[in-house]
């Protein structure tokens, strides 16, 4: 009798697929409903930036052929902006991949690897998947303990992931914080700064993370064009680290893992600081829009330096989820992260969020 | 002190990464010579179809969502082409993707995996990167010998690879002879029968693989829109299986494995049947010309039903490949696949393949 369950690897058997955002097509499939306002998986309002638009027409006509298999343009692009050796650079089809890349390197059965409560929830499956032991340190004030995740730290564990800005929670460690915590995580233990959300946060509370990279060698951090740079369909991310790991990843890598348009995309999105500079300024006004809803029909929510706000919605908040669906607003429901009172509302452009803001005022009254 | 190698997983740590054809650029760069002919990498040599290319126009300023992580559409279409269920697909970055996301999600340290000699090099690479152990069946006239990979199998072994045609020889195993190894493999061992190449074999010659899954739940059908449909710097790939195998591959698969514009221009590659059948027609007359070549300069190659011809030019294959490249002909060593006598040759425009013939002339006399 062909069992293919029990054929497959233990950690992959008792894996629960990653539940995407629910994408706008579905909705209208399922509800036969148009003019959908998806807040569901923090990507960029803004669409996609007119220049990479226009340097896309451009590559289309090479897709026949492979990809650069090194991407050599784009990491030498991003070594030159941020002062690196394109050796140290590993790209990725989008950062969960990277994200997951590091783990099968550096991590086998017998490991246990570390990440926080509330913490983006790709660092316990890519754990599960190889079948490591993943330890999820209980959370403060839904951010990293990082002194916990400290004391978590035994001779078996060989990576910690560290989320700056988390995903969902948009909590936040200071530059002190994390260079405290980093100094103190033995050498043959790795830690993933995965630093997704870090374009939102002002520049003079961002961490010097990449130039830490030279000081710990042990320190793998991870970067995304899918947020601020606007390329979350395109999928394109990269990791920073000790050429040696980025070497090592190397080996385990897909060869083209990234295809010839996300390269494309991803190094004129690069130069693009004024698409930049805008996804900054429209994630900022509407922040406050949100908080400013929050704040008046008292709802509680995390203090977020994210492109996202996690708003405490109460006990019905998977039937509020279901009625915003049918009021045509996608947001995302956060109770696998173990925040079941909570939704997460990707911010949108203004007049997105107002439809969230309306609906969520008519739910309520 | 800090040592990422010995950190490292073992199999990773011994891992030579993939060696892709040289990109045009590339050799642009070195040589500084212009006007280069590629025929290092099974591309199709006639570019993105047009009716893929405006499709991808219309996709582009969606870009900044993510893609759908179901590939709802791709799999409906695929489904419907094929006869099949759409559980039955499991979608990839390439026929790569899927060929490791199969591995990642059966085969672990303790487990043996088969393949030939000469067969596809992921294959090993896979399987070292898991900790498992290779098991490289000797080829017989450069091909699969089905009866000595069947010999092979011990308790250990978990799965065997099987690449019809095969890459880099372009041998290829009759519908009968397929049929009846794999009726004979034991049901817990996982046939992965790779068609990359499929769509350029006669219509009568191809083996009813899709069919056959519903028969042996243990096979796993790999295809890929790299070659025949023009898509390699897309990534779009594709597994069809018993639905539970599928259902275990999607808890390890990277949710947006396949990007936007991948997913979409596989959508319409699938319907562009005048594309398809002009890709196979310019294959064949360009196989007919370079094995004409072959004869005519006395050089023996292995007879190939993919879109390449590997040919057996002497001891001095990576000499003639060094000249051929300043010469503006990239072509494909393959001493890595054991045939350190042979090169590959894919199968260009007639020009390009003139080209090449020229430049092989000048060299030869």
């Amino acid at each position: 009798m062909f069992d293919a369950k029990q054929l497959a690897n233990e950690g992959v058997r008792n894996l629960q697929p990653y539940q995407a955002g629910k994408p706008i097509e579905e909705l209208e499939r399922e509800l036969g409903i148009k003019d959908i306002v998806k807040l569901a998986s923090n990507e960029n309002p803004l669409g996609l930036s007119s220049k990479v638009r226009a340097a896309l027409q451009d590559t289309l006509s090479g897709l026949a052929r492979y990809p650069d298999a090194n991407g050599f343009y784009l990491k030498s692009k991003l070594a030159k902006k941020f002062g690196l050796q394109t050796s140290q650079i590993t790209l990725g089809n989008g950062s969960n991949d990277v994200l997951e890349l590091v783990a099968r390197t550096f991590v086998s059965a017998e490991h246990e690897v570390i990440f926080s409560q509330h913490a983006f929830v790709v660092y316990p499956l890519v754990t599960q998947a190889i079948g490591a032991k993943g330890i999820a340190v209980p959370a403060q004030d839904y951010g990293h303990d990082l002194d916990a995740m400290l004391a978590a730290i035994t001779p078996k564990t060989r990576m910690i992931f560290v989320a700056n800005p988390n995903n969902p929670t948009g909590t936040f460690l200071s530059t002190e914080a994390l260079q405290d915590f980093i100094a103190k995580v033995p050498e043959n233990v790795l830690v993933i700064l995965d630093e997704a959300y870090s374009e939102y946060v002002a520049e003079a509370d961002r961490a010097p993370s990449f130039a830490w990279v030279d000081s710990y060698p042990n320190l793998v951090v991870t970067r995304t064009f899918s947020k601020a740079y606007g390329l979350a369909g395109l999928r394109a991310g990269y990791a920073v680290s000790h050429p040696e790991v980025a070497d090592l990843m190397n080996r385990a890598r897909q060869p083209f893992n990234m295809n010839s348009l996300s390269l494309r995309a991803a190094e004129v999105a690069l130069d693009d600081e004024d698409y930049l500079q805008q996804s900054v300024a429209v994630n900022a006004a509407g922040m406050e829009q949100l908080v400013a809803f929050c704040e008046s029909a008292n709802l509680p929510y995390i203090p977020s330096q994210g492109n996202f706000l996690t708003i405490e919605v109460g006990d019905g908040a998977a039937d509020i989820y279901d009625k915003l669906l049918h009021e045509g607003v996608i947001v995302r429901p956060v109770a696998g992260y173990g925040l079941p009172r909570h939704l997460r509302v990707s911010i949108g452009m203004p007049e997105e969020n107002e439809a969230f803001i309306t609906a969520m005022r008519k739910l309520l009254d």
